[in-house]
C-alpha cells in the first residue's frame, strides 16, 4: 500500500502532463528535425521488424503512424520513442507461429487481436498503478532476458543471411537446421550480407572517431554513423535494381509492398482463438512493460527527468490498442528508435508527433520503392542491431559484485534460449526469488564486543574488542523470519559452547528489519530452551516497529526487564552483575 | 552453505546416535509399560487409518511393527512414535484414489510403491542433509496445511458416520453428496457414531478434572482419559457382537481380516505405474518430511532435547522404505500416537521397541476379535482426533500479531479444501515467498534527529530530536534490493521536496544488511541525480559484508570521502559545512 500511496502521492508533480502547454518555442527547430530524420531512419528496421514479427512489411511502416502519436500525447518519457520494435517482434513470433502459420491472414489477424488484448492489459495495469509489478524482476534478470533473446533473434536471421530455407522448431531446431543447411549457402546472398554487416560493423566502431579526427564535430558525427544503416540500405537496394541481383540473381527482397494509406480496423479471431491468445497476451504484456520502464528509466536518469511508471504503462497500453486497429502489429519502446531520437536533437514528444506525420508521408507518397530491397541486408543490419542487445558488460559487472545476480543473469539468458521466451521469463522470476530467499536464510551473524573506552560494539573478528566472561552478544543482521530461524539458532548453540560458563546471551537486533510470528514463536522457545540451562536471555536496540508488534505476546512478557535500549546498556546491566 | 556447515559441525552433539549403548536401567520398567499400553492403544486407530488411506485394514497392524521398530533404531527424537497416521493416510488416498480403484489389488501394490519412494527419496533428503527445506514453510503455513488435511479428514469419515454410500470427487463434491444423502442416513449407524462422538468428547475435556478432583494424580487421570478410544470400541464391539447390530441391524463393520504374521515382500507396479507415482511420492515425501520435523521440534522443546533434522529425515525415510515391504501403507510422525507414548510415561525409543513387538504379538494372538468392530465408532474416533488437528489457536495468534501470517494460514487452510492437498501445499508455498516479497518491498525507512547532548538518532516522529537546515537524515531499515529500490527513492523524494532547501542527503544503513546489484546500480544513479540537483548523498553506518563487497564500484568511487562511520561523525561534519 505504501507503493501505491507514494505513487499517487507524487503523481501530480511526476506526470509530464499536457507538455505542450508548457511548450517552449525554442524546442520547435530542433524537434521538427528530429521527427524527419526518425521518420526516414527507423523506415527498414520497420519494416525488418515486421518481417521478424512474421507480419507483411508494411505492417511495421503503418504502426509507426497512429500508435506513435498515441504515446507521444500520453507517454511520460520526454523522449523515448515508441513502434516496432525487436523484443515485441520476436515475442509476437514466439507465442504466435506456434498456433497459426505466419503470414497467414489467420496470423495477421491473432497478431492484431494480440496488440490489443496486451495493450489493454497493459493498459489497465497503468491505470490501477500496479507499474510496482515491474520489479518483481531485477536488473540482471531483465538484462539477461533481453540478452537472450538477443541470440534467438540471431539465429532466426541467420537463414536469411545464408539464403537457405531451414525450418526449425524452438532456438535449437533452427541453429542445427540451418548449420546443416550451410553448404547450400547462397553465395550472393552471403556476400551482401557478410558485407553490410562489415561495413555496419565497422563504420559503428570506427567512423565516428575518424571523422571527429578530420574536424567534425561529435554530434554531427554519431548522427553520420546513424545513418549508415540507411545509406547500406539505399545502396544494396540500388545494387539490387541495377545488377538484377533478385532476378536474375536469386537474391530475396522485401517483394510487393501494399499501397497507399492503411485502412483502420482489424477482423477479429474467433474466441477460441481468443482463449488460446490469453496467455500470450499476457506474457507479451509484462515482458513489454519491464522493458519500456526499464529503458524510461535509463533515459530519464541520463536526461535528469523523472518517469512516472504508471503513466508509461497507461502510454505503452494505448500505443497498443490504438496499434491493433492501425497496423495491426504489437509495439514497444524501442531502444535504437530511442538512440536515434536523442542523436538527432529531439526534446520534447513533439519530435514523436512530427516522425509519425512524415512516415504517414512517405507511406502515402508510395512504398514501391520499397519493393527490392535485400533481405540479406536487412537481416544484417537486425542481427548488428541484436548483437548490441546483448549486455555482456552487466553480466561481467555482476560477476564482480554477486556471484547469484550473475548467475541469474546467465540462467534467465539461456532458459530463453533452451526453454524459450516464456520459459525464460519464468525462469528468470524463479531465480530472483530463490536469490532472495537464499540469501535471507543465509544471515550474517556477527560476535559484537566492545570498543574500549566508547559505547560502540563491533565484530570480535574484524576488531580488538572487550568481552564479558560468560555472555554472548550476538548481532543477528536479517530479519528474522521462518526461512533463517534453524541457521540463527545452529550459530548461536555454536558460539554459546565455545564459553567454559555460558550465563547469558544478548540478541542485539538493531538490523532486525521484522519478525514473523514463526520466529516470534521460535524466540519464545529459545528463551524457554536457554532458560532451562541457567542462560538468561537478553534483547538490545529492539527497533521501534518490531517492538510495538511484540506488545503483549508470550516473548516480551518473558523478557520483562531485559530489553536494553542500547547493547551498551545491556553490558552495563550485565557487568554489575557479574 | 553456512546452514550445511553449520549442521554438520554439530551433527556431533545433535544426533541421539546409539541411545541402546547409553541406556539408563532407571527407565526400562517405564519403556516396557509404555511399550505395551501403545500397542494397545494404538490398535483402534491403527485399523482406522488403513481404511482412511483405502487400504485392508490389516495394513495398518503391519506397519505398527517393522517400521516402528526401524524408526527406533534411527530416528532422532527420543519419544516420538511414527506409524500409520492420519496426514499421510489422507495424503496417500487423495494421490492414490485419482489412478487406482481404492481396495483393489493395483492400489495395494501401489500405496507400497508410493511408501517405497516417497520413503527413498526423504531418505535421501536426510543423507544429503537436505533438512533444512523444511523450512520452505513458515509456521502458521504447516498449521494451515493440517488444519485444512483434518476438514478433509472429517468430510471423508461423515458418510461413514451416517451409513450412506455417497461418492463424490474433491472435498465439496464429497460433502455435497453426503449432504444430499442425509434423508438416507442409517439410524443405528447415526446414533452409534453419535454416541462414540459425545463419550469420546465429554471425556477428553471434562474427564481429568473430574478423575483429579476425585484425588487421582493428575498422570493416571490423563491415561485413563486417553483410554477412553479404546474403550469405546471395545464396549461397541460389544454390543455389536450381543445385539448382531451388523449382521441384523445392517451397521458397518471392519469385517473379515487376514490371519496370522504379515508376509514379507511387495508386488511392485508396472513401470508406467511407477511413473505416475513420482509426484504423488514428492508430495508425500515433502508434506511428511515438514509434519515430522515440526512436530519432533515441537516436542524436543518441550522435554528439553534438541532435534536434528537430517537424522530425523533418515529415520523417517527408512521406515517408510521397511513399511513398503513389511505392511505396504506410508508412515508417518504421529500426533496422537506420540502423545499416548509420552503420556504412557516413556523415556527413550526402548518404548517404540516394545510397542513393536507387543503389536506383533497382538497380530500373532489373532485379528479374528477386530472383524466386528463398528466402522461408525472407528469413523467417530478419527473425527474426534481430526478436530483436535484443527489448530485455531495458532490462526488467532497470527491474526493478532501479523495479519499476512494469518492470511497465509487460512489461504493455506482453504486451498486444501478447494484444491486438493498438492494445491493446498503449492499455495502455501506461494504466500510464504509472496508475504516475504511483500514485506521486504515496503520497507520501514525513518527520518531520523539526534537525540539532543547525545550521539544517538532516533525517527523525527517518535521524538524530539535535533536535525540540520537542509540535511536529510534517513534510515532505512531493510536491505536494499530489487523489489524495494521504487518505494525507497519515491520516499526519499518526497522528504527531500519538503526541506525548504535541501543541500546533503544521509543515507543511515546501519540496518542494511545487503545491497545487490539492481541496488548498487540505482544507489549509482541516486548519486548522479541528486548531484545534478546540487545535492550531495552521504552514506553512514554501512556494515563491513557490505562495504567490502562495494569496493571497487563506481558508487564507492563516486562517494570518496562521504561514506562515514556513524551517523553522528556525518551530523558534525555537515554541522561545520553547514
Amino acid at each position: 500500500m505504501t507503493v501505491l500511496r507514494s505513487f499517487s502521492e507524487h503523481a501530480g508533480t511526476l506526470l509530464k502532463g499536457l507538455w505542450w502547454r508548457a511548450y517552449s518555442r525554442q524546442h520547435l527547430g530542433a524537434d521538427v528535425l528530429a521527427g524527419v530524420v526518425v521518420a526516414v531512419l527507423v523506415l527498414p528496421q520497420s519494416l525488418a521488424y515486421a518481417l521478424l514479427a512474421g507480419l507483411p512489411p508494411q505492417a511495421g511502416l503503418y504502426v509507426s503512424i497512429l500508435p506513435v502519436l498515441a504515446y507521444a500525447l500520453v507517454g511520460s518519457s520526454m523522449t523515448q520513442a515508441v513502434g516496432p520494435v525487436a523484443i515485441t517482434a520476436i515475442v509476437t513470433f514466439s507465442v504466435l507461429s506456434p498456433i497459426a502459420v505466419p503470414g497467414s491472414a489467420q496470423y495477421v489477424s491473432m497478431a492484431a487481436a494480440l496488440a490489443l488484448m496486451s495493450g489493454l492489459m497493459v493498459l489497465a495495469m497503468g491505470l490501477l498503478r500496479l507499474g510496482f509489478l515491474a520489479s518483481l524482476l531485477s536488473r540482471p534478470v531483465v538484462s539477461g532476458f533481453i540478452s537472450g533473446s538477443a541470440w534467438l533473434i540471431l539465429i532466426s536471421q541467420m537463414k536469411l543471411m545464408l539464403g537457405v530455407s531451414a525450418p526449425g522448431v524452438g532456438a535449437w531446431g533452427q541453429l542445427s537446421a540451418t548449420v546443416a543447411h550451410l553448404p547450400q549457402a547462397h553465395l550472393p546472398t552471403v556476400a551482401l550480407a557478410a558485407v553490410s554487416v562489415g561495413v555496419l560493423v565497422a563504420t559503428r566502431s570506427a567512423l565516428a572517431p575518424l571523422l571527429v579526427r578530420w574536424g567534425l564535430a561529435r554530434g554531427p558525427a554519431d548522427m553520420v554513423v546513424r545513418l549508415m544503416p540507411l545509406a547500406v540500405v539505399v545502396l544494396s537496394t540500388v545494387a539490387v535494381v541495377a545488377w538484377e541481383l533478385d532476378t536474375r540473381h536469386g537474391v530475396a527482397v522485401v517483394g510487393q509492398i501494399k499501397q497507399g494509406l492503411p485502412e483502420m480496423g482489424m477482423l477479429l479471431p474467433g474466441l477460441s482463438e481468443l482463449g488460446l491468445l490469453v496467455v500470450p497476451a499476457l506474457i507479451l504484456a509484462f515482458i513489454g512493460t519491464v522493458q519500456n520502464i526499464a529503458m524510461a528509466q535509463a533515459l530519464a536518469i541520463k536526461r535528469r527527468e523523472r518517469v512516472n511508471p504508471n503513466q508509461e504503462l497507461v502510454g505503452l497500453g494505448l500505443s497498443n490498442v490504438v496499434a491493433s486497429v492501425a497496423g495491426g502489429m504489437p509495439v514497444g519502446g524501442g531502444l535504437s528508435r530511442t538512440a536515434i531520437n536523442v542523436a538527432a536533437g529531439a526534446q520534447t514528444p513533439l519530435a514523436s508527433v512530427v516522425a509519425a506525420f512524415a512516415m504517414l508521408a512517405l507511406v502515402w507518397a508510395g512504398t514501391a520503392g520499397f519493393a527490392r530491397i535485400p533481405l540479406p541486408v536487412l537481416a544484417a543490419s537486425i542481427v548488428v542491431a541484436a548483437v548490441n542487445m546483448v549486455d555482456v558488460a552487466e553480466f561481467r559487472r555482476a560477476w564482480a559484485y554477486d556471484r547469484a545476480d550473475a548467475l541469474a543473469w546467465l540462467g534467465t539468458a539461456l532458459g530463453v534460449l533452451v526453454l524459450g521466451l516464456q520459459g525464460g521469463i519464468v525462469l528468470g522470476i524463479a531465480l530472483s526469488l530463490a536469490t532472495l530467499l537464499y540469501r535471507a536464510s543465509t544471515p550474517h551473524i556477527a560476535v559484537v564486543g566492545r570498543v574500549a573506552g566508547t559505547e560502540h560494539f563491533r565484530n570480535v573478528e574484524r576488531h580488538g574488542v572487550e568481552t564479558l566472561p560468560g555472555v554472548l552478544f550476538l548481532r543477528i543482521d536479517e530479519s528474522i523470519f521462518f526461512g533463517n530461524l534453524r541457521a540463527i539458532e545452529a550459530r548461536l548453540m555454536a558460539e554459546l559452547a565455545k564459553l567454559a560458563e555460558p550465563r547469558a546471551v544478548v540478541l542485539i537486533m538493531s538490523a532486525v528489519n521484522r519478525v514473523d510470528l514463526t520466529g516470534l514463536e521460535a524466540l519464545t522457545d529459545l528463551q524457554r530452551d536457554l532458560s532451562a540451562r541457567g542462560v538468561v536471555l537478553h534483547v538490545a536496540e529492539v527497533k521501534g516497529p518490531v517492538q510495538d508488534r511484540m506488545q503483549g505476546t508470550a516473548l516480551l512478557a518473558g523478557l520483562e526487564g531485559r530489553l536494553h535500549l542500547s547493547t551498551n546498556a545491556a553490558y552495563v546491566a550485565l557487568q554489575d552483575r557479574g
